[in-house]
């Protein structure tokens, strides 16, 4: 891990490929928001470029301190690709709500996203690639961990980390009500917004799982979105 | 529209670009199972690239026969470099459950994905970027549209429709609970899948909507996920 404290607590600067120019109150440079959005997400898309061709790709992601990670197969495409340093545009989506205004050019959607453009780079270190998915498991799974089989070395190398420093960042949200054209307030149509949330559903326990083993407390704890 | 009821009906046909070769049990190429996680997603992530750097924008879509659809302002910075008709990456995931394996190897995520690959164009005819904006209207809160103040010239003029014909589509699916190694099944550590769901709230009335004005019907019909 190279970033510092200090780093990690200063906050963003707009670049011209960051920069919010439309509905520039929707841009949010400071630490807190990118933050608070990327740790509450859990699926992240990541765009490459091989020979001219965009590719994004969902995968699971997770944050520590002025990084994001993801992983995956030591054999995805994806990762082959990534693993020699490449750029990248990281972007969580999160979904909050329709936003049925009174004319469809005013309807809009509520969201949280980030975008992060950078370098993309291999956690090559054994150990570090073990406190990365350590992490991972922590973020949504408190204590279990420590309650699984310890991964094995063939296990650890067959798993590629991937890591981006948090450095070129934008956060985009948006909130409330519709803001229809003033003089469409009257018209008598319903307008306002439909919340959306990710949700949890009650755990299923693995089908050959031996009934003496309970629910653990964590899987109560999970939170997305 | 350009597609033709026979190809809207036919299966996609791998490619180099869109074989899976790992866990290649999770590649769907048939027709049905594209459309069914197109129909249920609300928001893609384009990818696209500008100078060698690869974008990632989140925004809503929606699909109409062989084709997928999406739009914004005219000046947003995505679309505006789009509408030249350029390589894109349209992906669309939904993720379904968390699956807690007895190792973190093993552990993985359910979803249902699509990828599409191809050259996106503007819709620059008007009477089709109204059907377009219509069927988007429709594929949320059908009959609402009607109810609307219909788009003005300007606005019309202000709104960017892209769309991207399906051709190079392959989906990717995982379902089911974990697929631990067979000598780690009597670990004493529970294994199973958290379910994963994308649930509407109760609307929430513009604040500045006239009280005599129910809540429509549609609300409470729209599906996402």
């Amino acid at each position: 891990m190279d970033s510092t404290p200090a780093s990690a607590a200063q906050d963003f600067e707009p670049t011209v490929r960051t920069r919010i120019k439309r509905l520039h109150e929707r841009g949010h440079y400071d630490r807190k928001t990118v933050t608070e959005i990327l740790d509450a997400g859990l699926v992240c898309h990541v765009g490459y470029v091989i020979g001219g061709q965009p590719y994004v790709t969902a995968t699971a992601y997770w944050r520590e301190g002025n990084r994001v990670y993801w992983h995956g197969s030591s054999a995805s495409k994806m990762l082959r690709h990534l693993k020699g340093g490449v750029e990248v545009c990281f972007t969580v989506s999160l979904l909050d709500g329709l936003v049925l205004a009174r004319s469809g050019f005013h309807s809009s959607i509520n969201y949280r996203s980030v975008m992060a453009l950078g370098t993309a780079r291999l956690v090559a270190d054994r150990d570090e690639k073990l406190a990365a998915l350590t992490a991972f498991s922590d973020r949504l799974t408190p204590g279990r961990w420590e309650e699984l089989k310890p991964p094995s070395e063939q296990e650890l190398k067959a798993t590629t980390v991937i890591t981006l420093e948090l450095d070129e960042v934008v956060a985009k949200v948006r909130t409330g009500p519709p803001n229809d054209d003033e003089e469409d307030l009257d018209l008598p149509v319903w307008a306002g917004v439909v919340p959306v949330a990710t949700t949890l559903g009650e755990a299923e326990a693995d089908p050959v799982l031996s009934p003496d083993i309970p629910a653990p407390d964590y899987l109560g704890q999970i939170t997305i979105g």
